[in-house]
């Protein structure tokens, strides 16, 4: 593109660079900030440095803070002993809006991905070990996505976490509620079947 | 959504404010930005806040610019007397990306349009008639929407424009080239055939 000055072609690379957001859709973006007040773009531009300069990890389950130690694991109120593992504060926010997890979190921050050289090394895998070993943990529940990667990762930590005195379970894997039949994948609809559950469990809420 | 984090709510937020950007896909790019480099984050932050502050808008033609007046605007291999009309600069570019165009531009910065309360005073048109008025302006070419608010601008700035001694033009309408016939809108196609061009005219260069 001939971009008529150097201010709007940079500002326009960099909005390119986020994921999924190309040229044509990055030029629409910064116009559109270009119509606002300036303080509005102000706020814009400083929110995400301030987040990326300022952010906390909390200590115990990794999750995004903005203190030391998360709300939900200095919570009285949630079961400190039931661990549930995710890939990231996006699957925390999702578990979390569906009221029906009173546990604690662990982040992983990723999943094992040899193809893209993520290793258990990159990830809070020590940590969760660590954690178990020194505390009262008695459940751990892996809530990984249920690709190659999810699994890798489950196969993984099943390993390194088995010899622990604790339960170990996944998020039942099936067809959604509201699924039609027809239109589901024939891995999805065959494990459904032999994992199938007594009646009076599967009832929706 | 449940954000663990203020800062993160607030960088969403933000976001969430642009066109075509939802909660979720906010959340997604934040998250990106979170892992990038914090040196890069500042690039990416600075370089909106720099353009909005910074940027200035030619004298002569309102596109978009770094300078006073824009290099098309101050290019002596371009034909000063003939001025292509349109909404943005997005136009601008994409009129320069055929190649097909030696004249220079006026920037209306956008279209009249009473239902959005945008008239004729919240554009160049002033300006536009200024223009012609003083300088030696042989030719005017619309290249506006096909639209109802591309339409009534046209209608507008005929009116306003039609007792100059110069010649005005809108850019032809008509089947895009590649299109099929069946697919194409009546409106277009009986048009297409009203306004018929001879053969030789029609070739695609």
């Amino acid at each position: 593109m001939n971009f008529s000055s150097k201010l709007l072609e940079n500002a326009v690379a960099e909005f390119a660079k986020l994921p999924g957001v190309g040229q044509k859709t990055a030029l629409r973006l910064v116009l559109h900030l270009l119509n606002q007040d300036p303080s509005e773009v102000e706020r814009f531009g400083h929110s995400v440095i301030k987040l990326r300069n300022e952010i906390q990890f909390c200590r115990v389950c990794h999750n995004i803070s903005d203190q030391a130690v998360c709300e939900i694991c200095a919570s009285p109120k949630r079961d400190q002993s039931v661990v549930c593992v995710v890939e990231d504060t996006r699957d925390v926010m999702a578990i979390q809006n569906t009221d029906q997890y009173n546990g604690v979190y662990h982040v992983l921050g990723g999943l094992i991905s040899p193809m893209d050289g993520v290793g258990p090394s990159d990830l809070q895998v020590d940590t969760l070990v660590a954690r178990i070993k020194e505390n009262d943990i008695k459940e751990v529940i892996f809530a990984l996505s249920a690709t190659m990667e999810g699994d890798t990762t489950i196969f993984y930590l099943h390993k390194r976490l088995k010899d622990f005195n604790i339960n170990i379970s996944t998020i039942a894997r099936g067809i959604a509620f509201g699924g039609e039949l027809e239109y589901v994948d024939e891995v999805t609809l065959g494990r459904s079947i032999v994992t199938r559950v007594p009646y009076e469990n599967s009832l929706s809420r």
